[in-house]
């Protein structure tokens, strides 16, 4: 997140009381012109069904490349870090007998933070949206806001090489997030049908080239990262759901749940060939917990959310430390590979002095296990749980038989990684919370579940303390991420066991309640730290008082039918507005009232239209000399170039435009006392980008954007406003 | 549903054709009107949040209650059931000895049909609109249709005691899709705090009487029904969603899911105490089937929907024959009877023709096991499939190990079943359709299996033919409702393995895709017959060539801000148009132009008004007596009295009544160019009941209903227009 920070102006001091201004909206609201419609009617009704039938294509797609990259990057992290821990392991067995184990200290940190520059690098160089986990981001893009390069494929490319870097570096970090990013790129990539990136465009696809059809696509393509990360395909389409959508419709959702479950077929399929089992179909996600298979229905202990809140406040405290003093990228770069380095350290240090040896039995599962100054035939607990990465030591925590873990070694080890969990995220790399929050949680989970059976030894009930490290772990996530029936489902799916779905959903539920009394889930802080207008599911309840005509802009620019092509250009190139939709009204100008509403049309529309110089002579009155088609709308769509860049000539600025074909007829209006909440519902219910406000004769009298309703929200004393800023 | 068809004339031929104009819309958008607004506004920030907490206590007493009633319906059928199989059996073993089970036959007919004539009387001739599962109602509810006395108290009780006999009575049906609409009906209940039926009003929850906060709780409702009634909250949330909600919220997902989880624990804990195991809580819902624990991740053999869209057409062609020709209640409780004698006479002959004795093992789950002409310590195989709850024989087609059936028994088990399965859906008994449906694929799929075990023997993949009856089972139920999303997730949670998860969701799926390509899911086909005024997803995809100009109803009955009360009493008793809604347009209504709209009033506002003579006297101008409160109205709803049942005098007609304070100011409205789909998205995502179209001027030109969008579909060729009926 640290990306969007960093093009900030550095010297005003971060509050999350501002509404930045530099966010754009995207329009989920087709601009239903004359040609769109033309289009629609000369379209039969086969050509809908070929239609309906491609997206279907495009979901399979989506779901098959995400899977492939789920399955590189599984492939590549194993592979390095397999690489990594050997030569660690190697130098840390020959130098326990020799004495100087602070070289293999040294080769350890040296190893991790050579691994995490690289990725740091990219990440803060090449393209600094690629940091972090790229759930915001994505929640953001689904709620209908623009956040530049977020969905490009360079993008794609730093993020993968990204997490590959940090996970392989050994940091508390997952490799789940980055892939429901991942999944949103290649679905905005692969709908489109072309890469601006690579100036390749295969002509195909082009019906899909707008707002509305991409964001369908990018939902299920956040489904499928979602699906290939924890095996979870109806755990990935609720995720779509519960973050992104606001208009279900169930044919979406079945495209989406296609696209999900081909994305983890994928993964599956490729991952059992890679392990030597083709068709055995063994690994679903990214991260298998294994099964769970015993009976657990009475474990009801409900686990507090006090800790994920913790998480929350400390991480938010840091982000905004990070936003004011850490913001050229060598800083942040460098804040990476010190962390990767204390990893190392603090890691290596808890290895060292532990002396919680365990006997080295058959049917455990560590791939690396260190013997140090145990005896022979033991192993180092504590180094199973650090020197090893994340998702298999949650795996540890979860199935190793009671008796493996000293409560001591747990204890500390939960808390040295909290610590370095917290300070990692937000780091300038690629990386997820998911799993360092499962980990954290199975340890105190587990650690909770073996005090327990000291207490209470007799019950045979309370014997498996895996069961109490499960809870912890949804107890953990749900309160950082706060997520209840997607997280729910989620977790039930990569534990393969629906007996646990109960205790799982209590514990979600009582996580998110306490959680939301003292902060709100690490991806809110986020976004609300960046201070994106972030639209909510509902007004506050207390807007009644507000009505459109408070919350509007006003006065508003509107244009003629038929416009001087000198009047839009010098509107269109004033910076101080700057704004992106303008109500064309009904000839009357001369008097200063303002005219009745006739139609909107978007600031992208009119630039197509200054570049293809679609200008009425004077003289021939009213016959433009090329008939301006859709597709050179899509050719532009998305990234339409800046009004700058057009030359406008002298005498042509003189030339008038008509508007009529292009705008928008029939836009979203309301009377000046609609109530908020009724503005609000609107405006979320059909993904709106501008809603005009009109008086009772129909004039124009003002336009409510985004950042007009996103302005207000609950605070300690009942409704608050937020500042407007520039930054 | 035969119970809707029952209040329509008999001399009209049905048609699918038509649409009829029988059915109120329920209105999903707040009359936003002055009362409305001072109260939210006088509500603090506390009030609110008050609110919201009793909307949480409101869904977890909808889940307690309809956990308590599928808890009582489940131990009622077993009792029964166990009472009649009881006796049934004796009387068999008595006579297979002495020659004469012809006297057992008719025992058993009997009481079968002594069951079914008390539930169907009940249903026939006190409350028909208990018929059937309920569930093409509730979707319709959810919908925004009115379907008259659907979530009654009376229905309710009819329902229950309709559902406990017919399952006793041994009918090919299930006791699952019932709960749904149970439960629909206690949340309707419970959120309006009081009983309209009993006349008692408990005078709280008042703030949730109106259709937006009802149809909240109807869905947590009919999610809480489907978790008792399957242990599957998730899949109960998913249900609520998939058929119902169209603009899904965060919050409201959420209480939905709490609901769903209190009724699935509070069946298992009742239930369990019922089992004298308490605390134990194994028995998540009504149905359970087991726990499958192997590995099937290679079954990807794909069943096809043939067969069940081959149920929904037979039982579509039965429906009709019912509609023309038993429509009269006795009529249609001997038909019940009927089917329930020849129910047991079926099974009977089954099991005398049958030679597949098994030896009797002792890990076998029957309850009944018939030895009949067996030799000693064998039993009748046939039997174990109809001489058992349908619950039951699901379970052992599932579990019981290999070789338990003779191809030959389950195939002619499979033919026997289907047909009276399709016949007994529609009958006038409270019946759901899930578990015969699942029987009969169970059957079919098991046998599918064994044959493949016949070829390919030597793998010992293919060995257990339980899985592949529930493949089977999802296969046909899929092809039968054609839920996907929903029913993955419900099958999914109540087999208790995720594992399961893929090879269903591919299944259904396929089911989906095969069945719709020859005719729609069994609950849309008889929507349709009702010709009730179903909003799709989406309107037609070529249905851009309509605009609002064509598709709304015109000339509109407006009213003045100031209208005369002889005016407004005319047009509310005109029968001819029987309109619901009224645009009130300001002053001018001399010249004969259409005025500008300045409001809409719904003819249950008029209503209410009327009866409390809110008048304004000629002489002391704008003056009302006493000052009308939200709470009158809210007192009337949902039953607001009839036109007729009001008496004005004719010195009261001549008096003006002024509608500025409870009209809506801010209705939506659209220009006449909107294209039918834009009409629609607002239409449909905003749960409308009238749209206001208008001119260029703001002038009311037409209103377009929910009958005008849904009259247009997708036919053989092309956009299709229904006839509006008054049936």
């Amino acid at each position: 997140m640290s990306d969007i920070v960093r093009s900030r102006p550095k010297e005003i001091p971060h509050n999350e009381k501002l509404l930045s201004l530099k966010f754009e909206s995207l329009d989920y609201d087709n601009s239903e012109n004359q040609l769109f419609l033309e289009e629609e009617r000369r379209m039969s009704h086969m050509g809908f069904r070929c239609l309906e039938i491609t997206r279907w294509v495009i979901c399979g797609l989506i779901g098959f490349l995400t899977g492939l990259i789920a399955c590189m990057i599984d492939i590549a992290v194993e592979k390095l870090a397999g690489y990594k821990y050997l030569a660690v392991k190697q130098n840390i067995e020959k130098y326990t007998e020799l004495g100087g184990l602070s070289i293999s200290l040294i080769l350890w940190a040296v190893l991790n933070s050579a691994f995490v520059m690289l990725g740091s690098l990219a990440v803060a160089f090449l393209e600094p949206i690629a940091a972090g986990s790229g759930i915001p981001q994505i929640k953001c893009f689904l709620n209908g806001v623009k956040i530049p390069r977020v969905v490009r494929l360079k993008t794609l490319v730093i993020k993968v090489f990204g997490v590959i870097c940090s996970v392989a570096g050994g940091l508390a970090v997952g490799k789940e997030g980055p892939m429901i990013h991942s999944g949103a790129v290649v679905a905005a990539g692969v709908s489109q049908g072309r890469s601006t990136s690579l100036k390749k465009d295969f002509k195909i696809f082009e019906y899909f080239r707008r707002d509305t059809e991409k964001r369908d696509f990018v939902s299920a393509g956040a489904a499928a990262g979602v699906s290939a990360a924890f095996g979870a395909p109806v755990g990935g389409v609720l995720f779509s759901l519960e973050e992104g959508a606001s208009f279900w419709n169930q044919l979406l959702t079945w495209r989406i749940f296609f696209a999900s479950m081909v994305s983890t077929f994928t993964l599956n399929f490729f991952l059992s060939i890679y392990h030597g089992k083709p068709g055995q179909l063994s690994s679903p996600g990214l991260i298998n917990f294994g099964r769970f298979d015993s009976d657990v229905s009475s474990v009801f202990i409900v686990f507090r959310g006090v800790l994920g809140a913790l998480f929350n406040i400390i991480n938010y405290w840091l982000t905004i430390f990070r936003i004011r003093y850490i913001h050229r990228p060598c800083l942040q770069v460098m804040e990476a590979m010190l962390v990767a380095a204390v990893t190392a350290t603090v890691s290596f240090a808890m290895i060292y002095f532990s002396n919680d040896c365990q006997p080295l039995g058959q049917d455990n599962t560590e791939e690396y296990p260190l013997q140090l100054f145990c005896a022979d035939g033991e192993y180092n607990s504590m180094a199973t749980a650090f020197f090893n990465t994340p998702e298999r030591s949650v795996r540890s925590l979860f199935h190793n038989p009671p008796g493996t873990y000293n409560p001591v070694t747990l204890g500390v080890f939960t808390l040295a990684y909290f610590a370095l969990a917290v300070w990692t995220y937000g780091l300038t790399v690629s990386a997820g919370v998911f799993i360092p929050s499962l980990l954290i949680g199975a340890a105190w989970g587990r650690l909770f579940g073996i005090l327990l059976s000291f207490i209470a030894s007799s019950q045979s009930i309370w014997a498996d303390p895996g069961k109490y490290a499960l809870i912890g772990a949804a107890a953990q996530l749900g309160g950082i991420v706060r997520m209840t029936l997607s997280l729910t489902v989620i977790l039930v799916e990569a534990t393969g066991n629906v007996t646990y779905g109960f205790p799982i959903m209590l514990v979600l539920m009582t996580a998110k309640i306490v959680g939301d009394y003292f902060i709100e889930g690490l991806y809110d802080v986020h976004i609300k730290l960046q201070s994106v207008p972030f639209l909510h599911w509902d007004a506050p309840p207390t807007s009644h008082w507000l009505t459109a005509r408070e919350v509007m802009s006003s006065p508003v620019t509107c244009f003629n039918r038929v416009e001087k092509v000198g009047r839009i250009v010098d509107v269109l190139s004033n910076t101080s507005t700057n704004h992106n939709g303008f109500p064309v009204v009904s000839d009357t100008t001369e008097n200063d009232e303002p005219g009745k509403i006739c139609g909107l049309i978007l600031r992208s529309q009119l630039i197509v239209l200054l570049k293809h110089k679609v200008f009425v002579e004077r003289a021939s009155s009213r016959l433009s000399q090329r008939k301006l088609q859709l597709k050179d709308f899509r050719d532009a769509y998305p990234r339409f170039p800046p009004i700058q860049s057009i030359h406008v000539s002298q005498d042509e600025r003189e030339c008038m435009m008509d508007l009529t074909e292009f705008m928008n007829p029939t836009p979203y209006t309301v009377p000046q006392e609609t109530s908020l909440p009724r503005v609000f519902k609107l405006f979320r219910a059909l993904g709106l980008r501008h809603l005009v406000v009109v008086d009772n004769e129909n004039r124009v009298v003002g336009l409510v954007t985004r950042k007009d309703l996103a302005r207000y929200h609950v605070g300690k004393d009942g409704l608050e406003e937020l500042h407007l800023a520039q930054t």
